[in-house]
């Protein structure tokens, strides 16, 4: 049922292609605006322009940024040895958040998928190749997600990475902490078999 | 954990300010966002600013509209005699899903509700009182949710209207169609035995 009412409609469906929104509550959020007063919304509006126009790539990891460097590649206590790449900087959050790892990222801004045409050249592959070529670097942690699109970008990062001699490793597969064998998927099993390791 | 980058973080409390999104959502929406081109985003926030200072309340029944009349008002062809009354404009759209009523709407824009310190002032209540001085109206269907604000709002309606000598009706209580008498609450059943009608 339409409202007859296009820049409703319009409004509508901008919040309805937003990802993880559908239609209802779309159309919520849109009542919701529309008894907001317009300084509310220019606001809003305001808000998103300036994200879009003040932040960019970091010149090193290629995270968002609003300034020339990300705050991790601006701190030069953090170990420059090892570089752990993500797929997107939600990922380098999920991974500060542990407070385990203290070297540097890179954002490769999503993952080869021949499906959805991504190819290599769509992502910050070369920053991350010309970052290994400085030499500074080790050891390169592929942290892309366990999915095929994450495996077959860790891989081919790897075999170009061959040339310069730095390790290149990966997370380990496994059942997650607080999980249950009986829950586990078969591959999850397998993998957690082969990378079984001694307990002392 | 925080992302330091303050128009990101603008941009996610922008997000997770509207109704249904919380914080997680909001992030994937302000990257999906920061993923998309500057124009994808000017059209984004001149929707929003389109919509505001397009949409305001239609001069009759107070639903939102881009006209000087609703659509519905704007129809000569219904029934004059009826108003429903609904608390906002998306309720208006839920009974013309059904093709059943054919008469006017009026909008009131929410319900009293001393908690939430809304005042009967705050509603469209002023312009409803109005529409049925005018003399055509000869039945107001309360159609407000069966809340305790809605039936205090559609109580104190009906006693504002008793001097113009109009039938107040308030849509019927009772057990949902497609429902079983085994999850209905405790109120609703009694309302239900309290409401209930003959066979033939």
């Amino acid at each position: 049922m339409a409202y007859n009412v296009p820049p409703l409609e319009e409004l509508i469906d901008k919040f309805a292609s937003l990802p993880g929104i559908g239609r209802k509550s779309a159309q919520r959020i849109a009542f919701y605006l529309l008894n907001k007063s317009e300084s509310d919304i220019k606001a809003f509006a305001k808000t998103m322009l300036k994200a879009k126009s003040d932040i960019h790539y970091c010149e090193e990891c290629q995270t968002f940024t609003d300034g020339e460097k990300c705050s991790i590649c601006a701190n030069p206590t953090r170990d420059s040895s090892t570089i752990c790449v993500v797929e997107n900087s939600k990922d380098v959050m999920a991974l500060e958040r542990t407070n385990e790892y203290h070297g540097y990222y890179h954002v490769l801004h999503g993952l080869m998928s021949p499906i959805d045409n991504i190819t290599p050249d769509q992502l910050k592959i070369k920053e991350l190749v010309s970052r290994v070529a400085k030499g500074d670097v080790t050891e390169v942690i592929m942290a892309t997600n366990p999915t095929v699109e994450g495996d077959t970008t860790a891989l081919y990062i790897s075999k170009l990475l061959d040339p310069f001699g730095v390790k290149v490793t990966r997370l380990a597969y496994g059942i997650p902490v607080g999980g249950s064998l009986e829950y586990s998927d078969d591959i999850t099993l397998v993998k957690a078999f082969e990378g079984r390791t001694a307990i002392n």
